[in-house]
């Protein structure tokens, strides 16, 4: 109820923890846990992450206006959030439901908070599945010739009502226009492998190859293609018995609870992007 | 070089941080790496470890006198260390060289950095191999009737010559007198199973449960047998077709590994015990 | 469709494989995958899983009454499934549905290959959830007073209608006399640490103790209470900033995917059991 | 002893379980150990792998001689390994110690069991490191000019003197020649990140990329530059906390035990490859 994330990057430089602990301290807040990160205390860039407790946060409607005074004078990317101004997901989905639903059943069963104004597929199919979760469904068809009507139709649904969209193996490519539109606010998850197999049929391939362990990776969507910054990545390990189609379940095992992860620490405010790489505390 | 660590613990209030902060920032010091934590913010316990660079540390005489004046109005637990001044670490060691010998390695590759001034051994086995690195080796044999003055020699070797015990699978049980004579500072490695399988031939009970994942767990030795506070644990997945020796090969493997990760992150005093349990920054 | 499988446990001896595989060369099987492993070529326990296509094995009436000559031969334990006759499975839940709904889920997409004619629960929370997947509900309550009528209760509905009874967070102990009605053929989750805490409130104590790996074992349900013979094990690294409510969360998650790795298996026809341990091809 | 192995690879085909059975029962084996697996009983490849024990095997000089019938007749690649007939390994090394060292060690254990008649290097860093295990050291430095000679050298040095090449992070790509003299007979190591970063300093490139997983690989060597059948692999867990020393060092513990594994597992025949894939038993 009483409990906000503060979260910086900036140049580093002697002083930044002390004012920011001052700020905090004079205005009674408990810190719950803080964590912080420099890549070089000469120069380098700075990172922290905040969460603390101020009695009567709601009442302390200046606390960000406030702030620009310490954020100013270091020239910070910043943000504060209050955990009960919970976040607007939306999920895109095609065809394969299984990173779609553990999401639903994690948002319902409480293990992950958010609200779900939305869920958007280029496929009609899970639309019974997502509005038993009494979610709104939207079916927008995807073809080369409609895409930039597509995008366009989704994005007038999505504006000013989502924070995060998240891929739950949404099987298009958005263009760089979209993503411009949410940039840093995309999350998609796609399978990975050592090596990696890039193009068409990477699970016939990896299995041709066959490869000892096979495993998924989350990252925030930018404009090269599954290029973003990494958020969580996990492996499982298998072996010659295991077919192609065996690789493929259990890819998509990894996949769910990675997305999950990545999301929850989304929500979270966890994750700071920085270049093309994240620190999450 | 010019690197410091502070370790702080005490009842969580505000304005900790804002304090070590303020008093960091006033000595010029360039924070490298700082994490916190607190069990609750409303009196729990608070834990922090800063590490940071100072400029001329070695001239600075007074850092940490200087502190008191922040720890006394806290009532901290603190201590400083400086990264240039080595921990001098014995290691205690019987038959079983698995372990022993990962240390001197990762010791002679620079992956640990400590000085060893002597190994201590109930068993003669290893001299050779522990002067091969111009360690001293002490062979003191350890029986029911002689275990009062075996411990009262070590006691004497150990005394003002080193900061940290490693029980390198040390297959001697240390008397309360022993433990207390360096509290918090011995760190043993044993290994662990799902379930545990208390007293003799854990390996052979293990197999004939057929246990999927053997492990090790590396603690600070207390006056409880194998229950002192864990500092890092691992596993390794193993089947019915290993047999009792597999499963002590691969346990060797891991309790080195082990060990070797619980013995450099107190290196680098990252791990504060409170109570019976570690946090580990 | 011509899919099938053939276990066997029986002591080691010179020509068991021969006669095995003559027997299902002379019938124009095809084997997909064999197993075979031996505690001790000279008089220990010698176990077998052969899985094999049979052309019309429809036809093949007799498969499993001329194998006899064979099993006879050799002392075996032994039987022959059919990858058609789908496994009727039974779930038993409680008041935690991660369990229940990650089964029925995998049930659904077709991760798992079963019938579920009943879920009973001893709670009536779970009857809409369940009812969805068009799966017969039964809520029966048990009390101290009242557990040997319910467990007559729960046995008459099982009687011939179930091969396999999944506790899925099901949060009473069975009687000896209701585990001696499905010998070997009761599945059980529970969570697992290093090392152990026996008793009440684990997860607090976990906490206390500052775990690294908290964990899950799934394991046959015999008379000797979380003993039985174990079908697989998983962890998941956790630390200090883990809350007891995150090391519940996070053992939920291994949770289920232990269970449904344990109860795939099982389906499979890939689990020997003997003694106190399983094997699994 | 009395122990041996055979590794099989036909088509698969009905009955070549069956003969092979029948094989070693007429000749009173006892078999320990047996695995198979057909890609597809129908036209799929068909590998088998049999640890057996022959009393007085030594005496049994037509062993491999017999077994020919069986391997004509189902056109098998072949062949019988004695246990105590031990594999003779050449370890390859440039600069960095930490493959060969933990190969010395595990072979001075008794963790891997072979003979190693020579340790090559292009470097003369690491003589007295072998020559302190008794092993023969040979320095012969590479350049782009000599290198013709130099694998002359190598070539003359090993030829009839070892059964298996260990590169332990041996910086030299072997050429064409040099690979085709030694089919199959050669296990390299190397790096491995998902995703891959193809080219010069990957860790640098992980780093930039903040990658939350390193790993290493263990593969045979073809003429496709790290591009060989696949071994074994494995994976350590990293954060931003990790600068890149850190993950050269983390990637080095999890590269020298990737490789004994892998190591191990060809010394105990438990690999056979075919077209660019392991099967390993």
């Amino acid at each position: 109820q009483n409990h906000a994330r503060l979260l910086i990057t900036c140049l580093d430089q002697p002083g930044i923890v002390a004012a920011v602990s001052k700020f905090l301290f004079d205005r009674h807040a408990n810190i719950v846990q803080s964590d912080q990160y420099s890549t070089d205390p000469e120069g380098g860039q700075f990172f922290m992450r905040v969460a603390f407790d101020v009695p009567d946060i709601k009442h302390d409607e200046n606390l960000r206006e406030d702030f620009k005074t310490i954020s100013e004078k270091f020239d910070m990317d910043w943000r504060i959030s209050f955990a009960d101004e919970l976040k607007r997901v939306a999920i895109f989905v095609s065809q394969q439901e299984h990173c779609l639903l553990e999401l639903l059943w994690q948002l319902q069963s409480g293990d992950l908070t958010a609200e779900v104004p939305m869920v958007i597929s280029n496929h009609p199919d899970h639309r019974e599945l997502v509005e038993s979760f009494n979610i709104p469904f939207y079916h927008i068809p995807v073809t080369k010739d409609t895409k930039k009507e597509a995008e366009a139709e989704q994005l007038a649904l999505l504006k000013d009502k989502v924070d995060v969209i998240v891929l739950a193996r949404y099987m298009q490519i958005l263009s760089p226009e979209f993503v411009s539109q949410h940039p840093g606010k995309i999350i998609n998850i796609h399978h990975s492998f050592l090596p990696a197999f890039v193009g068409a049929k990477p699970y016939e391939r990896a299995y041709e190859r066959g490869v000892k362990l096979i495993g998924a990776t989350s990252h925030y969507v930018t404009n090269d293609l599954d290029e973003g910054p990494i958020i969580e990545q996990d492996i499982h390990r298998v072996n010659h018995h295991h077919r192609v189609d065996d690789l493929k379940r259990i890819g998509g095992q990894i996949e769910r609870s990675v997305l999950a992860r990545a999301v929850g620490w989304h929500l979270e405010d966890r994750i700071i992007s920085h270049n093309n790489k994240t620190v999450v505390f």
